[in-house]
Order: structure tokens, then sequence, then C-alpha cells
């Protein structure tokens, strides 16, 4: 294919992803196959001939679109957003033909720099403090990682390099082999699993600090200061806590203003994983939920879930640390602050998604999740046979029917099998409870209704079926 | 912006993204800009209203072209190539819009099922053993990593989590903890710097394997197991060894028909880093270079670099090891395999190539890029001044003025500096070498010998300037 078909074939494939965007929700949410479904649908092997352009895109439809699940659709409720918007299409479809890697300032000055700048951008509408922002002098500022998992583990390697300094620094005689074996690192029992797996790649220890409902899921002060106790007293050095801030389960906060002023104290580096939450922070009514970033090391959210930025785009910004992260990279300022060297032209997506919404239009955007969330939780209210079963800050609302885990189950599978509307589940203390997550940018309160409408008719069949 | 905005300007967008490509090789190659130079050039803060597409569209060429490293100039020779084709950029528009985040079965069925069964065209392509070709029950296969940087990491996560084990089940009374720092992996000196990046990650040693120019670079199995030894008798436990093959310096290939069998020996896990040699390997005429690959446990290479799929994607194959790849994520087969949890639907892209193109295009494809390379090796050879420093074997040429590194240096700034043509040195041997790597998709002879009186052109200057 030369330029000249790809002028046509491109043309083409805007329509096709329009069509496809403006239709979505006449499709099925979740789709009806089983494992293994598409294997027949192929030759076994690549073609040894090239095929035409009519024999590929022909089988989107026949091979792809069956087995999607569509996560663009009014009637996805599931996981947490992950972001689609035209702008950022666009900025997308730009960085795959520039194709430039941007591994180094010289590998294509353009992309390392606009990256600070957006950064900066981000951190002001934000408003973090001072030393988050680089200017052209800081050094504070962020860096777009792939994902929060990236995030969170860039952070603890930092963290862990800081603390065997600071280990060493004390203690010149003590050998530097051993002390990753008495470094212990904290998270929520509510954290995402990418915590976990970030201290079991790094190969330290992670331990969960436990949350109660009573507390709203939300990190104590003193359980985190009574285990810091412990473990030291066992030998152990504590040097990592990550604090969420809009859990995964219930979107949950922990209380970094009571935190923080703890880490700080203990010389814990204190990272905050705020990766769905994080984007309504530009709201002022918001931001409160962001006091005591002061306190922390770094801060991590996606723009790719509820910024408007399509994935890949997971923000981490620092303070203070520029020197630190390029110490244990061992690499010069703006690039180079993740685990792959490679990587595509991002910060273009953040660049025309700011300027094509303002900040205005992204805020307005958050506003109206959260509308609906709240629509939706006066829905759940309303009716006696529901409860819900935790406070509905943001987007989520996380609700069950009165009753056993088992109808809860029940309901849960008759509403995905149905395919009209896709949720998926959380454990809160023991309950099996439905999680309602507003995703898609087009969701409207209409959809919203008949969410509600078909999620209450199978509640009444399963009530009916099963005792409860 | 709507869908119907959306149908105009991706339409421009496509007309602007073929203008580009079609006229590229008019742009300087290399951007001639300060560091900093971006930041004055836009406003310190997102605006608050949002801006028009013109609006953004016209900092495009004001703001973004000027500091751009133009990686898909047929005039750029730095590093390795980085892919770029039409029916990549196209499946990569569909991805972007079904944007389905591929981090489980459920969450894409599609995602994950058409890149296992892609893993396997690809690694039929590679005619790779059996045993890397997960079909409908095997115990290999493949997954799509974000670059070769993870890949060798997720390797040595797997090495180590199999170590740990295989000394904890022949020593159940040992202690867990302490076992990582008695670890030690190897890799050669010439190997990639993500290799030693992926030791200091996991907390593992990893030691550097000396190579001569005598061997070609290669790492040589009586150093190999030399070390082993050595390592050994000291208390340590040798664990993970990454051959390279196509080394990033000068293309050099480690023997893995005599270092395998050692490791095999020694229950040492062989990761073989092919970043960019690994495509050449869909040829017949080269695939003698991946002899040995039965005695490996895992295989990585980046089709993004040179088998015509944009950025991101490096496939990891393994050998009879889902089973403990998803013990060490603790997750279900074909998902998972990497550091970040979320993805984009990749293999959309594979698809797409390998079926416009066919396995006999990107054969011709490689081909004319070695036959590039050869051409300019000629070149070289037929000039005395020159010297060719490696064995030409794939697209790339190691070459130097005889004479000082000063004079070499001077040459490659000069070079550089001209912007006509884009090239990066190596060292080798303590020689300063220039590298002349074919990249571009449309590069042609016409370009190599205008890139070669360039070269000679300036030579010729800075010869009767230094002494040499
Ligand atoms: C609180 C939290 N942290 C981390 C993640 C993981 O995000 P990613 O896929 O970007 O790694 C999620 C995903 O939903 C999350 O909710
Ligand atoms: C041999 C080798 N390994 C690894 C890499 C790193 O590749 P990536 O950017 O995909 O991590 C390179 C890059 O050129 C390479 O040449």
């Amino acid at each position: 294919m030369d330029a000249t078909e790809f002028r046509r074939r491109g043309k083409e494939m805007v329509d096709l992803i329009a069509d496809y965007l403006e239709n979505i929700e006449q499709r099925p949410v979740y789709p009806d196959v089983e494992p293994g479904y598409l294997r027949s649908l192929i030759p076994e092997e690549a073609p040894e001939e090239p095929e035409t352009y009519e024999d590929v895109v022909k089988d989107i439809e026949r091979v792809i679109m069956p087995g999607v699940t569509h996560w663009h659709s009014p009637y996805f409720y599931a996981y947490f957003p992950t972001a689609n918007s035209f702008p950022a299409m666009l900025a997308d479809m730009l960085s795959g033909a520039i194709g430039c890697i941007g591994f180094s300032w010289a590998a294509s000055p353009a992309c390392t720099e606009l990256e600070t700048v957006m950064m900066d951008w981000l951190g002001k509408m934000l408003k973090l403090p001072e030393d988050f922002i680089a200017g052209t002098h800081g050094q504070g500022g962020g860096v777009i990682q792939g994902t929060a998992s990236e995030a969170t583990l860039v952070a603890l390697l930092a963290a862990r390099s800081r603390a065997v300094r600071m280990i060493l620094a004390s203690d010149p005689q003590r050998p530097e082999t051993g002390i990753t074996s008495k470094l212990v690192a904290y998270s929520s029992d509510q954290a995402h699993c990418s915590v976990e797996r970030a201290g079991m790649i790094a190969g330290v220890r992670m331990k969960k600090i436990p949350t109660e409902q009573s507390d709203k899921y939300a990190v104590q002060g003193e359980t985190l200061r009574r285990m810091i106790k412990e473990d030291k007293a066992a030998g152990l050095i504590p040097f990592y806590f990550c604090a969420t801030l809009g859990t995964t389960p219930s979107c949950a906060f922990d209380h970094i203003t009571e935190l923080g002023p703890i880490c700080n104290a203990e010389k814990i580096w204190m990272h905050i994983d705020a990766a769905y939450a994080g984007s309504s922070f530009i709201c002022p009514e918001f931001r409160p939920l962001l006091n005591g970033i002061e306190f922390a090391d770094s801060f991590n959210f996606n723009p790719h879930k509820w910024l408007l930025v399509n994935f890949d785009c997971s923000t981490i910004l620092c303070r203070n640390i520029v020197f630190l992260l390029n110490r244990l990279f061992h690499l010069t300022r703006g690039t180079h602050w993740q685990i792959p060297l490679g990587r595509r032209f991002r910060s273009l997506k953040m660049w025309f998604v700011f300027r094509m919404y303002g900040l205005k239009g992204l805020q307005d955007y958050i506003r109206k999740h959260v509308e609906l969330a709240k629509e939706f939780e006066s829905l759940v209210r309303a009716d006696q046979r529901f409860e819900i079963s935790a406070d509905v800050v943001l987007g989520l609302v996380c609700f069950r029917l009165k009753g056993s885990n088992e109808v809860n189950e029940t309901l849960l599978k008759r509403i995905n099998n149905g395919r009209k509307i896709h949720l998926v589940p959380c454990q809160l203390s023991g309950q099996f409870v439905l999680r309602f997550a507003v995703c898609a940018r087009t969701t409207e309160s209409r959809h919203i209704r008949e969410a509600w409408r078909l999620i209450t008719q199978l509640a009444e069949e399963v009530m009916q079926e099963l005792p409860h």
C-alpha cells in the first residue's frame, strides 16, 4: 500500500470508525463467544502472497467485532472508564505517522519537550504544589507512563534506591546486599493488584494494611503507625507507602493529610495512586480529595481513564526528585522515567485534548459523569429492595440487593448474560457487590434509566426464583 | 468534536499524514533546535475555553515539526529502524477507536485471542520449534510486549521465580529471603543497556561477559563456562543468561548453539534478545542465525523495529512455560505476561501487516534493506581511506575513517550538523565507530549513494583540517 492508496483507505477507515462509534449502542455490549472462538475463523498461518485491503477490512465484522467488549458503548458500566475522544484519536494518528521513538532528547526533541510542558499544564490544572512543576529550572515535574502499574513500580524503585542510599549513608560499613530483604512497603488491602505486583517485581515485602467498612475503607493513620512500629521492632526497614485515592472496588480515599506526615517523619516514600479519581481533581469541588499531596513524593493518575486522552497515558508527577529518578536510571531529565525505553509521541494526545476541550470542557465532562452516577444512586436509594454499599463520591456506584451473596451473583450473571449492559462485581467486607461505573463519553441520563429498568426487571425475576 | 466533525477532520489528518510521509525527504532529518526550544512557543497553561481544530492543526508545523527527528526519512540511518507502514497505521486507528483495554479475556476476547493466533503465525513464519507454538492445546506460545526492555525483564522475573522454586524444592529448610541476593545473571558486554536495567529492577546481580573483536564480539562458551564455575565456587547461583542476536553496537551474534547446552546443563534460563535482527529470521537465508533456539527458554524481538508493524509491538515467544509465567503473575493464559496491566489491541497491527504484505512481501522488505547495506559496504570498501569495523550481516554497517577517534568524532559531528543525513556512533574495542543502519521503508539505492557522497565530501574536509 502506497500513500495514494492510504489516502483512500485512511478516509474509509475514518468513516468506519465514525460509523462504529455513532452506532455502538446497537451492539450487544458484551460478546457472546466462547474461549477459542477466533482461531477457527482465520487461517492457521500468515498468507504467502499479499491480500487486498478489502479482504482484510471485511473480516473486521466477521472475526473481530463478535469478540469485542464495547468499552465505549453508553451501556458499558464495568471496571473504570477508558478514555476515547476524537481529538485524542486524531493526535494518535499523527503520532503513529511521525513514529519517532522518544527515548532521549536527541531521538526527538519535540517528543521530550512537549511532554515536559504538558505535564506542567496538567500540574497547574490540578493545582499541585509549585515543586511538582518543572518550569524552566525546577527539580519537579512529570512524565507519561504507559499505565498506573508501571508508575507504581517506578515510584517503588526510586523509593528502594533512596532507602538503600540513606541506609548506606548512615552506616557505610553495612554490606549493600541483604538490605533489600529487610525493606518493607505498605499499601491498603483495597489497593489495586498492580501494587502487590510491583513489590513482587522489585523483590521487596509488600504488606497490606487492613481497612474497615466503618472507616469507609480508608487506611487509618493509627494502623499504619502501629505496623511501622512492629516492623521496625522486628528489624525491618519501612520505606514505601502507596496510598490510593479512589480504590478500584469502591472508590475509597486514604486520608493522606493524616498519613503523609507519618510517612515524612519515618522517611517513607509516599506514592499516591489515583488512577481513576485523579482526573476529577481538576474540578475545584473535588480538589480537596487531593489535600495532603504536599506530603507525597510522587503522584500518579491515568488521563487515559477519565480525562479523554486515549490509552496509553498514565501521568506521574514528582516533587524535587528529578535527580533521584535520573540516578535510578542513569539518564537525563525528561526521559527514561519508565520501564520501557522506547515510547510513542504520547504528549500529542494531551495537547490536542486539553486545547480542544479547554479546562472548562474537561471539568464539565467530569461533572456530567458524577451527576449521572448520582442519578443512578438516587434510583437505587428509592428502591427498598436495594442498598448502596459505599459512599458515592465520583462516578462509581456500589450497590446490591438486600440479601444473600448468591442472589446478587445470580443477578449479575443475568445482567451480563443479557448483553445489553455490562457490569463487574467487587467484594466489600465479604459481601458480593455490583459496581456501576459511568464509563462512556456518550452516556446520558436515558442510558442510566434504561440500565436501571433492566436491572430491576432482572432483580424481580431473580427474587422470585431464589430465596434471599 | 462530534462524529460528524471527526469524519471531516479525520480525512484531513489522513491527507496531512500522507503529505508528511510523501515529502519527508525534503525536511532536514535532524532538527535544528536547542534544548528548551518548545516551551516558549506555547502558552504556560492549558486554555480555559476550547480552541478550534484549526488552531491546533496549524501549530503542528509551527511547534512540533521543527523539533522532530524524522525517523522515517530515507536519510535517517541512526539507531535501528522503527517500523512504519500504512496497513499498521490503519489497524492502529481502528485499535484506538475500539479502545478496549485487554487485561483479561473477558475485558475483550477478540483482543486476547487474535494476539495468541498472531503469535502462532509469527512463530511459524520464524520456523520456531513446535513447543513455541500455542495451537489449541500447547503450553508454549507468545505475547506482545511494549518493548524489548519489558520482555527482557519479564523473562528475568520468570527465571528468578523458577530459580527460587528449584532451590526451595531441593532444600525446603532454606529461608526464601536471601536467595535473591545469591542469584547471578549474565549477558554480553555488548548487550543493550535494558538488560542491565532489568537486573537492577529485579534486584539481582547482572554480570557482563567480556567479548573480543577477534571473536566478532560474540560471547564464547568457554568464557561463560568459566564465569559460572567461578561464581558457583563463590557461593553464587547462576540462573539467567540473556543472549543477544544482533547486538546494538555492531549487530554481533552470540553462538547460542554453543551457549544453549551450557545453560541447559546448568539449569540457567536462556533468554534471547534479538530486538532488531529477529525480523530477518523469516528469510530462510538468515534463519540459521537463530539455530540453537531449541535450547532457549524465551525469545524476543521487535516487529516494531523491522517487520513493518508500528510501535509498540515487541514479541516474546516461550517454550513450555505458559504455566510458569502464569504462576509468576497469578493469572490466566494469554494475558498479563507483561509489566503493565492495561494494553491496546496491538495484534490488529500484526494482522493487517501480515495479510497485506504476505510472507513474501515481508521477506522482500528485509532483503532489500540488507542489499542496501551491502551496497553501502561496497562503497566504503572501495575507498582506501575508510575501513569496515564489523561484519555486515544484516542492515547495519559499522565503519570509520582509518585514523584517530578524534577525526571520526569530528566527521560524525559534521555529518549530523549538516542535517541532511543522520547517524549515531558506537564504541568498538575503544574505537569510535560510525553506525550506518538502513532504517526507512522508503530508502532506495539513490539515498544510499547520496549519503555516501555527503560522507566522503565531509571526510575530505575533515582530513584536510585535522591530522589523522
Ligand atoms: C486504583 C487503581 N490503580 C491502578 C490501576 C491499574 O491501572 P493500569 O491499567 O493503568 O495499570 C487501576 C485500574 O483500574 C486502579 O483502579
Ligand atoms: C539488541 C537490543 N535489545 C534491546 C533494545 C531495546 O529495545 P526497546 O526499545 O524495544 O526496549 C534494542 C534497541 O535498539 C536493541 O538493539
